[in-house]
């Protein structure tokens, strides 16, 4: 394919995409496939011969784009939102184009000082004290690993990178039992061992219980084990709680440890000047993560990742072979150096066109209408006598469950995962669930960018449809 | 930005993006930006309100990409390829659009169902057997700590996941002193240490002594260690050396050791029939990376890691708190569980767009060019007795030094760095550096799609060039 072809095509593409903006909320936000659907379609061998782009894009509308999640979606309320943009978009489409490797200085000057420019402008966005420096990772999962990992050099003053884990002492890692499963995930990677990780009490609204993670503390230290790094979660997967990072925060400087703080999806909320008291004390962590990649308005992957003393950082994950030295290493930033992977994708573009396009102020907006709108909502369930809210509301996520007066408590999660599912059915809306205090929990968050008062007003008049239906239902 | 403006600068960007694709070979491949440059030209906070997409746009031309190194120009001989193509950028340009997150089964169906299909498509293209599994990670870095990872699991069956290296065996990984720094990085952040990595010796041809390799086994063994892993290259980055896979994967077999076979730039090259020969033994591995984003045309980021047995993976990655349980979870593959991220981008898009655009013999044609360019510039520096060449040529990688008879050794290396540095000072091309036996190398590499034969004899006149002029500088 010349120039000349990818222009035309392109073209073709650009009216398809612009379409799919404008239609994305008349199609089903799940795909009525099941598993197996799509890949039978497919010939199971490459072809030998190049073929007509016309033939790939009609397969792609076909074939793939039915069988399609729509992340989206304004019906989307699951998970947590995974947000594109217009400018995102545009941002990514040059991105391509460039096809740059941005792992040092030298293989994109421009990406890499554009990369530290976007992460001081969102630093001083979530209001974050000067000295704090960002990167971008890919997800929030290879962040809090990072943070694992530079807290394992940083408790073994970096034997543990040089001799290894084994023979050294047996590190620690703290989180609460509504923290993250990448937490899990991380600290099982960078070899504390599962059993090493302390799930630590939360109280009745899933928030971290600072005094049992002092005891704990106390107890391993007591025992001889050394605690390497507590990670604290302002806005849990569950139900976004938010740790009381003040008191975490003294209780890992008492004690020397590294504290991470898991943003991830609330972290985009401190840009709003009045949500900015749900993130006190985070400025004392030694590295925290956001994903501007979910409440955002940036395409997925953009990760912030914002360590305190780069130095830290450096000492875990440089390393400079012959093949990568470079005459400006003393003078410049070589983001590889700043985590996991070498090569680099030109990230820093998409967020500077999203910052710039919409302005603090319009990405302000954006995000203080979804919290309105679940605040909205959460009145309406408290309303409603049939419903059962089941955690407060400081974001975007409505959480709750269906639970008629008289019902017996050991139906109630059938009922709800009857109803979850004859909700999502209709296709008109996505929520997923979670359990809270061992309860079958449906998490409704509003977050995607096209999400209005109106779909929000449609997903609960769903429910309630529904709810009348699943209850009819025998046991 | 509603979809109508979008749809209005997203034509005005394609065009712009076509004549890029037309106009980069005039372009300087490397810019001339010194450290600094960039950043200070960009405003230091954030606006507070929107801005109009053209100022962006304008700013995007005349601040950052005349700081951007051009990977896709056609005078590319630096590391290694990093190549995009216009049916791959269309992909990217659909991808960004549906903005889909990947990490599970029902999260994209179709996108999870077509990364199987097209990492099998692969799979028979490079010629493993049935049985190898595939999936796609970002990098070579990421998908070689993911095989350190599953090495560990493995020679401790779970045990260090489950409580932690410290306390257990020490774990020894071996591979040649050429593999590349990602081994040396993973053996680190794995938990390893770098003093239980072993770089064993290479032979005059820089590829792994199996002998040696044996020995260090053997030994560590007798000392009580446990050898978990052996990492073999068959294109070393200093050299594309081609380690002997067949004799490192008896040995592997013959002590229980996970084999990983490191491919990232070579593995392309083996969807040529009469290169396959280079990857013999490869199949006895038990985990394989090779990256079409570096030779196979698909937009980074996009590597193929293999595996022979996906249980040993996801026994190692797999983990599913209650939040991402689905009703499907037991029928489906979810990619999250076959690595270290739990968000993933739909990235089997533009493979198959690439793949189906070109086909299989367009593709090998694509390489075979490069390779045979590359042998042709190998008779070229031969046959100039002025030069020397430093290792074979198995791919598109020529290794050279300037060696003019009469000059004494000590001086080649000053004279070498110089001429590197006047070749790429003319912006016309851009070659890299290594060492080989401690002799400053200059790497020539031949891969980016664009290059024709006028681009390499342009380069070889470029260096023959400057040779005059560095030679008659002083010491």
């Amino acid at each position: 394919m010349n120039p000349d072809e990818f222009r035309r095509h392109a073209h073709e593409l650009v009216d398809w995409m612009a379409d799919y903006m404008e239609r994305v909320g008349e199609l089903p936000v799940t795909p009525p496939v099941g598993p197996g659907d799509v890949r039978r379609r497919l010939p199971a061998s490459p072809p030998a011969e190049g073929e007509p782009f016309g033939q790939l894009f009609e397969d792609f509308q076909r074939l793939i784009l039915p069988g399609m999640t729509h992340w989206n979606h304004p019906g989307w309320f699951a998970y947590f939102p995974g947000n594109n943009s217009p400018p995102s978009v545009l941002g990514e489409m040059l991105t391509a184009t460039i096809g740059a490797q941005c792992m040092s200085w030298v293989t994109s000057p421009a990406a890499t000082e554009l990369e530290q420019v976007v992460m001081d402008w969102l630093r001083q966005m979530v209001g974050l004290p000067d000295g704090f420096v960002g990167s971008i990772q890919d997800t929030a999962s290879t962040a809090t690993l990072v943070a694992l990992l530079s807290a394992r050099e940083h408790a073994s003053r970096g034997a543990t990178g040089l001799r290894g884990m084994s023979g050294g002492p047996a590190l620690t890692v703290y989180a609460s039992q509504e923290a993250h499963s990448s937490v899990d995930k991380g600290v099982k990677l960078a070899g504390y061992g599962l059993e090493r990780l302390r799930r630590i009490p939360t109280d009745a609204q899933y928030a971290l219980s600072p005094d049992a993670l002092e005891r704990a503390i106390e107890q391993d230290r007591a025992a001889g084990l050394e605690p390497a790094c507590v990670v604290a979660s302002i806005g849990t997967t569950s139900s976004t709680a938010v740790d009381p990072v003040v008191e975490v925060a003294a209780i890992c400087r008492r004690h020397g440890v590294w504290l991470h703080v898991d943003a991830a999806y609330a972290g985009s909320a401190a840009i709003v000047p009045e949500l900015r008291k749900r993130f006190e004390g985070w400025e004392q962590a030694d590295s925290i993560v956001l994903n501007p990649h979910k409440w955002l308005l940036t395409n997925f992957d953009c990760t912030a990742y914002y360590v305190r003393d780069r130095d830290a950082l450096l000492s875990a994950f440089s390393l400079t072979p012959e093949y990568l030295r470079t005459v400006h290493d003393e003078q410049v930033v070589n983001y590889r150096d700043w985590g996991i992977q070498l090569g680099r994708r030109f990230r820093a573009l998409k967020l500077w066109f999203v910052i710039r396009s919409y302005g603090v102020e319009g990405l302000q907006a954006i995000i203080r209408q979804h919290v309105t709108l679940a605040a909205e909502l959460a009145r309406w369930i408290d309303a409603n006598p049939e419903f059962e809210r089941m955690a407060p509301v400081p974001f975007g996520l409505v959480c709750f469950r269906y639970r008629p007066p008289g019902l017996a408590e050991e139906r109630v999660d059938t009922l709800n995962e009857r109803l979850l599912a004859a909700v999502n059915a209709t296709g008109r809306v996505f929520m997923t669930h979670t359990r809270l205090g061992g309860r079958y929990t449906i998490r409704l968050v509003i977050g995607q960018r096209a999400t209005e008062r109106k779909h929000v007003e449609e997903a609960w008049r769903l429910i309630t449809e529904a709810a009348e239906g699943v209850e009819s239902l025998s046991p």
